[in-house]
């Protein structure tokens, strides 16, 4: 459940995720570990050369439950390496370190929910061992091999992928619509873009790129992810466990020991000097924005992650890292401190952290505007996530009240700027400061997908479209800039929703029954779908060459929807007095009907576990659009990861600097 | 309602829609014509040059209801053509042919569901004319006008696509996955293909096509289409109403006087002399299969359309048409006549008017695979559409007790040959008849939307997965018999249905509690979803490089569904013992959960209207992929229609004969 309060709850109110704590329905000791010898990167991991990366190896001893072994375990482990079919050696040899320290512990995990309902939990002891910041230098197959409990073996095959070393690209955008599918796409399309007898009369930006690709999201040890886990495939090439942030997840008790992986932008960073900024909608110690420098299976250390951007990893030797050249988002919790409410790491005033480091800092987007192009920039416009479009553009009273300004002095944060404004200042400071050595720049709307866990689908199809719009900007902004043609710009998602569009709803005849079941007449489907009300009438407008809805509630809406929800009510109207909340806590970890949402809509019992407040990710492979130098590497369907392969194999960082 | 119910009911048990029943929840007095001067083809329409069509003019005049104006239509309206910027000039000089007949009739609807409530509708008094099998000869713009009431007038903009004559495939073979979305792909190849550590070993055919495309399916005049108009689309390059084969709707009385648009099957036939394939799982009157042909607004119309795939158009002058020369599928009802309980046209024996026409006739998988290909081919084999995958497979114990053997004998059909079987020897029919002419076959997974339809989703994605084998076999069989590399392939859809898979289910603990907020919890997300159950266990096996689940009844299933639904109780487990029918009739018009579906299940009430007995279309993009030559034309985001444009200029169809 954490994965999901995390992606909108303020990162203040969030606890950690703990092993011993799991309310599994499908149940693991530890993913990608089936048996008892436990190596991480596992077996089938593909690396980039040059890549740093942590080595981790558990021997695991249950004490009890179905798989009890004694309890002791082997502490006498051993750990080889081969390239291809040479001679293997052990690892301090092989990558030329010393042998870490062996390391204890202990976890316990439930077998199944029968399990937990009983209060019987499988306890396992642990032996081992961590290599730290090794990597593989020449492309190919390797085999590392851990012995454990006499002649058992874990045996991992590993590759290094043999690419292409010719740098492609001189920059890349990489934009992700935080779980943004195909059916979001179209219906943002439907709602903003009109029609006449089934022609569109424009296009979304996205539709007008050369290359269409698919990308499976699924994590390495469950076929549903999260974004901080799938955001570690985008950036690392590896997958991993949900919650994970740059490592695999380990099974000791300090969230902070797992085994890392480096990341696109450490590796941009350290292999060319170019610049590197990051851009969100989220509060910025989020998954997606947070992947990119932090190393910790919780996603939940908000205020760590923060400190991260700034000094790099914690606690360990590892990748050169001076601090992002632009970090735009919200989460000013994470920046002002406990005396002003804040929860920051070790109560520093991170603005002041970031000032000291030569950062210029702005907090509203009057302030970003002003900021020098050849000065590192920190902007933080919103405690928690920023506002929606929808709130920013249309329905504006909903940014009073709401105590939620960056500087810590609890006003209203009315000043924030979009995802257009903070992507194209963004653009400005790195291209300046980058001088000719490239720019790698991630811009995440991410309340698509924090709009889409409350059911609330007319903002996130408002932020959908804001991402669009993004696009166009931005491809506008390098044509004038005169980056285009040197730019990789590459559009996804980290995973999807199970969200569509099935018909429309009659809103007045909805509204004018009493009965459930009469207002159910209310949805036409097939012919009875008509055309989309949202460009038909209204009168808000917007600049030439802009799509959004020209009214978002007219007579007959979008009849659409989230299988996978919790108790709610719905009544198939835009929410205007702000974002969604379907459920509320009834008893504990019982949620139930907000009696505040949607009173004259239809109950329906949810389809979730009860402790369920919000609707959750889903399956569904995501669109990749490519535009750029090597957009014919993200053609056709493949694996989350090669998006990084394809991201790093274009920059040229494939065995740079070996 | 009839567009569901055409999609899995006996061809026999569908009444034909009348334009004057419309139970609609959005309101239309005809589509395409918001004013009271109508052209069809409409605005913005696209044609190739040299297409066959047909133009409907009608002129409105409203009775009573908002619009009235006097009930007179104009019986003096006007109509002239211009290309370009030339003079315009009156249809029949345009086209030269006669002025066609003025023709009167009328019709009603309601405006809205409160007039519906009331049995208040608004009648139409129309005048039309129309002119028959015209056609556009030279590329670039259109201006049509029509002229009515005085100074009224209505301009339609036509565009004759400037495309390549240069013929570059040989053979195209279009697969249609019905009601196919990414998202149903991504879960079919989860249920079927292993992962290692989030590595999948082995891919969907479908996955390793070298181009990927999405196509926007939705109609002419509303945004959910079914599949008689989205195959009107896709086969003639012109998007029609729901309901529609080759024609936009008109509102006269006749639904076979509706203006005809000429299809790629019938363009391919009159243009080349190459040979054409029909296959479908579905009975062969369904829409998908009968858009290749067939000419009505009435998909209902079972008994004409078999005779439309022999005899070509009935009542009009129109293209040259002799039969396909295979036509393999489901609905022996449709063939054989009422003394053996079936409805045909004019009573006739169909497969004596086949036989007649020199056609083998085959009524079961042996026979089918005993027929010479040298001579045209009728294969239908069972009454209704064709059994499941799953049920000829894996729980063929439902094959028993069918009463539906193609010969009208009420046997059961136990002999079904799977669409792999249909589609190979399919080719080896076209390959030698078509004596170098080169071929089209269009085959059709057609229980893939029957399944969605009502919620069988097990059924749906083994009749998926039969689809990706039918494309892996295919390829096999063209390499192997020297046609790949002439031969453009094509996969797509006509549309979605609102699926995705968001977690697993533990059936054990979910069946093991009897409160449905307890059964809840069997539900597990993200972590706790796991790996997919259904290849790690179970017996089942297949040939080398046939991918299906190991077991169809793992511990853990798919949490999985779809938000447009009846009334319907859900277990997430496999229906052993057939195709679900999760909503029957309680009272009329009013369907409530069926007693007998998932009895161990929780109840959840529909979304749908409740006249609803099953799920329904959306709006979604679906994918497309494309192999061969041309594929280059198959990338990115476009309209349906842009399908048969594509297959047209790669089949050099552009102007030919003129």
């Amino acid at each position: 459940m954490v994965a999901i309060l995390r992606s909108i709850a303020p990162a203040a109110a969030v606890v950690a995720v703990l092993l011993d704590v799991v309310a599994a329905q499908t149940f693991q000791r530890l993913g990608t570990c089936p048996t008892f010898g436990c190596v991480f990167p596992p077996d089938q991991a593909d690396f980039l050369a040059g890549q740093y990366f942590d080595i981790r190896l558990e021997v695991h001893a249950p004490v009890n439950g179905s798989e009890a072994n004694g309890g002791q375990p082997d502490e006498k482990f051993t750990f080889t390496i081969a390239k291809g079919s040479a001679k293997p050696v052990d690892a301090p040899t092989f990558f030329g370190v010393k042998e870490p320290a062996l390391e204890r512990w202990n976890f316990t995990w439930f077998e199944d929910l029968f399990a937990k309902d009983k209060g019987t939990p499988s306890l396992v002891n642990v032996t081992s061992r961590a290599y730290r910041r090794v990597f593989l230098k020449e492309p190919g197959e390797y085999v590392a091999t851990l012995g454990y409990n006499g002649d058992k073996k874990t045996v991992v095959n590993w590759t290094v992928r043999d690419l292409s070393t010719v740098r492609k690209a001189k920059n890349v955008i990489l934009f992700i619509g935080d779980g943004m599918t195909t059916n979001m796409i179209t219906a943002a399309r439907l709602i903003a873009h009109k029609t006449i007898n089934g022609r569109y009369q424009t296009k979304m930006a996205m539709d007008k790129f050369p290359i269409l690709g698919h990308q499976m999201t699924h994590s390495i040890d469950s076929f549903i992810t999260d974004s901080a886990n799938s955001a570690t495939a985008l950036y690392t090439g590896h997958k991993s466990t949900v919650n994970a942030l740059g490592v695999y997840a380990d099974s000791s008790k300090n969230v902070f020991d797992d085994p890392k992986v480096e990341t696109i932008a450490e590796l941009f960073h350290r292999l060319t000097g170019g610049a590197v900024g990051i851009v969100s909608t989220a509060f910025i110690a989020d998954a997606t924005p947070a992947a990119l420098v932090s190393h910790t299976r919780d996603r939940g250390q908000a205020a760590p992650i923060i400190d991260w951007y700034l000094n790099g990893i914690q606690n360990y030797t590892w990748t050169n890292w001076t601090g992002p050249d632009v970090l735009f988002g919200g989460g000013a919790e994470n920046f002002f401190n406990s005396s002003h409410g804040g929860t920051t790491f070790l109560d520093r005033d991170y603005y002041a952290e970031f000032a000291k480091k030569g950062y210029g800092v702005a907090q509203n987007g009057t302030a970003m505007a002003a900021l020098k192009n050849d000065t590192k920039a920190l902007g933080i416009f919103s405690v928690s996530n920023m506002a929606k479009w929808l709130d920013r553009n249309v329905y504006k009273e909903n940014l009073r009240n709401q105590n939620n300004s960056a500087d810590g002095l609890h006003k209203d944060a009315t000043d924030q700027p979009g995802l257009l404004q903070m992507t194209t200042k963004a653009i400005d400071i790195v291209t300046q400061r980058s001088a000719g050595k490239g720019w790698f720049i991630m811009s995440e709307a991410a309340s698509i997908d924090k709009m889409m866990h409350v059911l609330d689908y007319e903002r996130a199809l408002g932020e959908l479209l804001e991402l669009d719009d993004t696009i166009r900007g931005t491809i506008a902004h390098l044509n004038a800039t005169n980056q285009l043609k040197e730019t990789l710009i590459l559009v996804t998602a980290d995973h999807g929703h199970g969200f569509d569009v099935m018909g429309s709803v009659d809103t007045k005849y909805f509204n004018a029954q009493t009965e459930p079941r009469k207002k159910r007449a209310a949805v036409g489907t097939y012919q009875n779908s008509g055309l989309a009300g949202y460009t038909m009438a209204g009168n808000l407008s917007y600049n030439p060459g802009v799509h959004f809805p020209t009214t978002w509630d007219p007579r007959y809406t979008l009849f659409q929807g989230l299988y996978a929800n919790p108790d709610h009510r719905e009544d198939y109207a835009v929410n205007k007095d702000g974002p969604r909340e379907p459920a509320v806590e009834g008893a504990k970890n019982d949620y139930v009907v907000n009696p505040k949402d949607n009173p004259g809509g239809i109950v329906y019992n949810g389809t979730l576990s009860v402790d369920n407040a919000q609707g959750v990710h889903s399956l569904t492979d995501v669109p990749v659009f490519a535009m750029g130098p090597c957009q014919e590497l993200f053609g056709g369907v493949y694996n989350s990861i090669d998006i990084f392969f394809g991201m790093a194999e274009c920059l040229g960082l494939s065995g740079k600097g070996l």
